[in-house]
């Protein structure tokens, strides 16, 4: 929580996490207009319409919703490895391996392979291709998937370059796996690809699949979005029935997700600056709650969203 | 499709199925207006109102909101099959085992033993009990589950009494199994019930677990519950967080489904009468769309919600 | 137990089950003189020799040595689904389905399907057509295996006839599904086939593999063999090091099953003869066990070796 | 391929892998000579006496012979982790988590969690206790297991000591986990324990489940053997049948471990010795095969025995 004295004004930011964000009036609005249909009959328009606008802003033929980004990296995971005896590459420190229930075995059977997140986020390119299985031996598993995570989320939110990715994805192709990036926070790592003058989708072109959430800093209640090629998409769609993530009229959390793509993206950018901003004036801080100076530039725009990024939160602490 | 020639006025009615159903204005108001915050940090208030108030309903200690009835169903199996080996009896021509991709064994590992569904929807009792495997003999997997389904689909909507649940119950009970109810259209066997004096909550009195939907027939967008003791919530909460079924801000979800209980639940009992007065008149159909005669009597309340009941459309066809 | 007096000589015949049988003297010999290798590296000249011999009487490409009939029809069901979600058809009263563990989904993850198997073994060709899943819908499994059982135990070790075995085969390939036989008795089978002037592997011509065992009434120690084609059994191999059925100079047990193989097969046409006196004299038996009458003609044949066969026993039952 | 020219003979000593050795003729006698019964149903005389004769030499209560090492790990992980959402810990270098297909996540849904192996096949004491999970946050596995590998075959053969093995037993209990010993060359770490007085009981002490290698080194065809607490072997049991790794007279390959067992772990001193002496020769070698030097010491005793222990392979490499 952060408690801030601005001019006599007391205003108080729930920093504990960018999980914690709560839909705008706008979205309210959106959602109790959004035209539905039945979506696991393929008929929702509202959800037809946030899926096709996802895949173009991230360049891929194709999207889907999903109840959340534990889903969508799920669903991933389980359509590239979709044989038996599968293993996939990722960081020891990635949201995947840590956070996510050990679900890609539990649910599954998809065996992991690690290798050490450096500081920046990235593996090092030689321990990712030392990491792959020799396809013609039995006692091995078959490496079939790499996975990436940008913004990696527990190295502080560190973005990974385009090109990084893009080396990546050469050591994909090279030896016949494919490339999926857990882009939770995805458009946070947008934000310094802007400042840069890279489009998103360019941090992804590398990709077979990303999933990315609409819920977190972006503000939407509920939902994430994974995409890809149609084939995959539409393997993923069979995947989520499975998973009992098929819901019905699912265009009231699309359109709360459409407005979190169109005025929560661009909002990002001011949490960076903010974020910078406080880290700089070095805040007290116990556990998850922070608390700001009284004399912290006034002309300096407050964080008036719940919504910090998660790059906000790392750097305050 | 039906439609309605009355008094010179055409209505038309979707009776492809009772999943077509949208929401209603109140449900759209409520959503707009839905108090949330964080459900998988457990702080939801408008989550556990309509959890509290399901299992209140259900006379169950506690309830879980999920994005639907497949995933109820396969929590649900999945936290009484915990531990590996594990077989449930279940009705051959059962939701579970015919349409929801065989998820129990693909995602966990849990194999079906099935007893034929008699018309009526119940299996036979000694039937059920000869399909238990003896626990002493190391090549059966071990029973730990008996499902039923309240109303059944596949068998027209039938109802089970619960004086059948109650026998099924006690089987469970002599042989340390569990019982669980797919309760997807549980409030359309409720309407018989009610028809007779049984609340709800008597109809799945002898059950450990009962998933319910609140999207179907009752009009909410998404969404189903499951309710039992508060250690089975407390493990149903883990698997949906591992299945991707954790959502963020679902207040704004549970917020239709507790308008769909207070009010798409009373109009059920329209439904079920709208239903035998059309089946009463023969109409001509062809697959999934009825076309009704224009002589049907005026005074008869039309079926003016999308929502029709399964008991309906099968008495339709 | 049968007690047999003959002309003052008691002799007595353990008919509990065919696989309490012994491995005779030159079984015993065989296994002592085994040339052997390490099988997991691929080198063992009598296992290369067994399983080339068994491919080539049952009419497959190749062969594959495993510790037991259960891991043959795992590995065969493994290997025909290997991709997450699929589906078999298989006898409601199947040993895959009654007696081993359910590891198919255990293990596996694969979702059974069970037809009722009729009192002669087969199932019903329309029956079997109907089992399978529309391919197009996405809350189904994907059909992917019919599974069939010759002689089929749990029928009284029935045989099913090549032209029935035809039917279910053309069934199979018209859907685009294999067919896998589970052939622990299938030289039972073959002694029904050999009257007729069928070999044995014209019983299995329609399959894509099948599973053979060389304990029970065959006599070999230990294991069973598995025969389809060269894909088939190089991804067998695989399987088979996952589930830790690879062995290293199992040579010695393959030098075994090669003798039950020359000698074990032509006796099986003894102990069917043999059946059918004993069962036609009506003996009393409790259990398991069977006293038989002395004035059994002494000069029929007596049952010398433990390895009574399933069909046999049940005749005797 | 060693080739040594000793006063003008010149041996072979095949030394690509202590996996192929080969039956002694004592061996081959033992399985000519063993008396056997049906084990699946409990009653091989051989088998019963070898697993007793294991684990008392083991301190353990119970032990069942397995076809493979890997199966004997696959049984006791799948074991201790029962339950659905299981996490193991153990060495990102071990034998498990490298060289057994990923058979604990693709067949069991066990998602393991990796710590370093140090140089001498520790993992550092505070790495193993922070890599357990918080059992009270519902996003992460639950940690069950640790994993030890002695010796530890990919560190060179490295042996633990009783002192090290004993304090991540002491971890292990004070978190409740359990504690497994893949000790496929357990009696290769007995050799060093020997030397210092510790019987190889003490060396497992602290574990709940150890599995021991026959064939190896120590010569015998096939199989390991698993050892532990009666509940333990006693869920053990029906896993091995589930794998399918039940075997019925498998006296016969019990009979060639106990010979192993007698004869084979006193010659491994031998090999220890033959490798030092070979390693200061400092040999030649390309790949797997190696040319001695021909001024090696007549009076040194030759390997004569193809089952060179991994300890001296990593030695001469």
């Amino acid at each position: 929580m952060v408690i801030i004295s601005e001019n006599m004004v007391t205003r108080m930011v729930d920093l504990r996490s960018d999980t914690v964000t709560k839909p705008t009036e706008t979205m309210r609005a959106a959602m109790a207009a959004a035209e539905v249909d039945d979506d696991i009959a393929g008929h929702d328009p509202t959800a037809l319409l946030f899926e096709t606008e996802m895949a173009k802003i991230m360049g891929k033929e194709a999207g889907l919703f999903v109840p959340s980004g534990t889903m969508g990296n799920l669903i991933s995971v389980l359509v590239h490895c979709e044989v038996r005896g599968s293993e996939i590459i990722l960081g020891d420190d990635s949201h995947i391996h840590i956070y996510e229930n050990g679900g890609i075995s539990t649910i599954g059977g998809v065996h992991p392979r690690t290798v050490k997140n450096n500081e920046d986020g990235t593996m090092d390119l030689d321990k990712i291709e030392a990491a792959i299985r020799n396809p013609s031996y039995d006692l091995y598993p078959t490496t079939r998937l790499i996975c990436l995570e940008n913004s990696q989320a527990n190295c502080g939110g560190r973005c990974l370059s385009p090109e990084y990715t893009d080396k990546v994805g050469e050591i994909a192709k090279k030896h016949g796996l494919k490339l999926h990036i857990d882009g939770a926070r995805i458009f946070n790592a947008g934000v310094v690809g802007n400042a840069l003058g890279v489009p998103v989708q360019r941090l992804v072109q590398a990709a077979d699949s990303v999933s990315v959430c609409m819920s977190k800093g972006l503000g939407a209640p509920v939902g994430s979005v994974i995409v890809g090629s149609k084939s995959f998409i539409a393997k993923a769609r069979v995947v989520r029935k499975t998973l009992g993530g098929g819901m019905r009229q699912v265009g009231i959390l699309c359109a709360a997700a459409m407005v979190a793509l169109k005025e929560g993206v661009p909002k990002l950018e001011i949490d960076h600056k903010n974020a910078k901003i406080f880290a700089a004036k070095k805040p007290k801080h116990t556990r998850h709650y922070v608390v700001v100076a009284p004399e912290l530039n006034p002309d300096v725009p407050m964080p008036t969203r719940a919504d910090m990024s998660l790059a906000f939160l790392h750097e305050m602490r």
